[in-house]
């Protein structure tokens, strides 16, 4: 019997009704039986501050770690501001590299992203990806799940609607699991 | 008699001894006589949340968002922070960027930063200029500079003591001085 | 009354019935009247090598480094290959950039380009954008013009005939227009 | 017993004295025993066009494609040029990525580079890793080898001379070996 496989996954977005929070929940319905989809809360991350660090790490960044260190593998669900990863997400990001032997080191991840116009955050996945490479992150290649038209691909109560679009959701749901079972050993 | 050049500076650091913002200080040292440096604080900013924008735009945006209004060009010193700019200074274009009639729009800019690695944060700031095509910001092409192993080329006291980087700064301040005065028209 | 003024356009596809190469007859098509684009060759131009340019550059690079530096403005019209800007094209710029005083620089350049998926060769533009800052192109922030769907946009004689792609490619020759007269002086 | 792992390297200059060729020898010589690279020449490959493409592969294509897919892993070196991968190598990516099956799939890369400036290729090696996404290349986060101010760390016969580089290069192959072993599994 194969243990359950255990993801953690962020959203770059702190708005309740975003597209992105949604997406990650549809990730969650969609995954296969033997993969679980832990949320993480970045909503009480202060801003950066080397100065703030000295004193010692925020308590929802010391949590934050402790649940990707507890992961097999994460799931990074940005939206795209200005071109690239949200800043939210960013400094999350920031906060959580500075940890003593960081946990992002040789984690499986994979992205996502979703937002109203049609690129479906491209420009921040790209960018999310070079962020990633000092961190050692492993990045799937495949499949990019970038949803764009969002707001024609959910319901008005958050639900993925869209069969093409739950069916490329769930695909990479299994390449995340295949990815963190074969890193597992 | 040409009329004197304001510029409002942000440094994308919270840290009270961050290179980046005493390279800021260094850009107010050695500007021309007729370029003047304000600098923007990003401190009071919180994280974007379009919910509390639903609200209300928190009073430190809609204050740098006027200054950068008021401003004649941009002066945007970034750390480098895993491969890309701050989450702070990122989050505080996020927000700057909701603002009705956004203020980046048109406005000359110039880009600096300061690491202690070699690279002297190219890589933030190759995604900053990306990060600016939507809001329509105008970058400088040149010069570009990367202040790399910055903790030998600023004292104790936070002074930028290089004297090739002081020269880089230098002129920067006068291609920005131009490009804002020619956009003044 | 207004001099005309002369754009060299580049497609980045040597393939005959290329949608970039299509892209570019539109632009002719649609540039306001007093815009005239020439269209550059770039098919003679050999691979770049060092060597071969110590003996001298070939005669494909020189007739056109001196068509760019005779244009008030350039239209750069890239494929998309592998997430990034044709190595034919690349190829092209890397020569150009090697000519004595390469006219490139200060040049006010427009950028487009099309292709059959759905983002038109945005992770391309991007790049190409990255690739100008050294050789200092003045590229225009706006407007963005990423021609998806390329094959549902064109017909089969590779005339564009989907109006909106056709309003924002004229949108795109006057903002170059008035970019190209505004450096003219 | 462990079997030898297979590297292919390409060096994207052409020219005879390239730093970056002379780096791709640096690394066969600095290879652990049971590592082994050969060089793919990719002097003779045409410009990229799809019309040469529908006739028939370039012979130069197919032997490099042949080589490829014979390899356990690849050692990509690339110069900067404007900022980016050279068109050359561009151009030959571009070629095999059109090769049915394409051989780049899964393969287990390094990247590496060196240039006279002080980033080292940087630039360059971040799109490159942009360009193996869709190609489903897997490049290895670390070590990242720039080398910069080439010209004082090769002597005039192209030895890499400079201690701490010929590290980083042996390092390198290191981690190359050992993703390739992992890989073949």
């Amino acid at each position: 019997m194969s243990d359950t496989i255990k993801i953690l996954g962020i959203s770059g977005s702190l708005r309740k009704g975003s597209y992105n929070t949604a997406l990650l929940h549809a990730a969650q319905e969609l995954a296969p039986p033997d993969l679980q989809i832990e949320i993480g809360d970045i909503s009480q991350i202060p801003l950066y501050n080397a100065d703030v660090q000295a004193v010692g790490f925020p308590q929802a960044v010391e949590q934050l770690a402790g649940q990707i260190r507890a992961a097999d593998g994460l799931l990074l669900v940005t939206p795209e501001y200005n071109y690239s990863v949200s800043g939210v997400l960013k400094n999350t990001i920031d906060w959580i590299s500075r940890i003593k032997n960081q946990p992002f080191a040789g984690k499986p991840t994979a992205i996502c992203g979703a937002s109203m116009g049609p690129l479906g955050t491209a420009r921040a996945q790209y960018h999310l990806r070079q962020i990633g490479i000092y961190l050692d992150i492993r990045f799937l290649n495949k499949p990019e799940v970038m949803v764009g038209t969002a707001h024609e691909r959910f319901d008005a109560a958050g639900k993925l609607t869209h069969e093409p679009t739950r069916k490329f959701v769930g695909d990479l749901m299994v390449a995340l699991r295949d990815a963190a079972q074969s890193a597992k050993g």
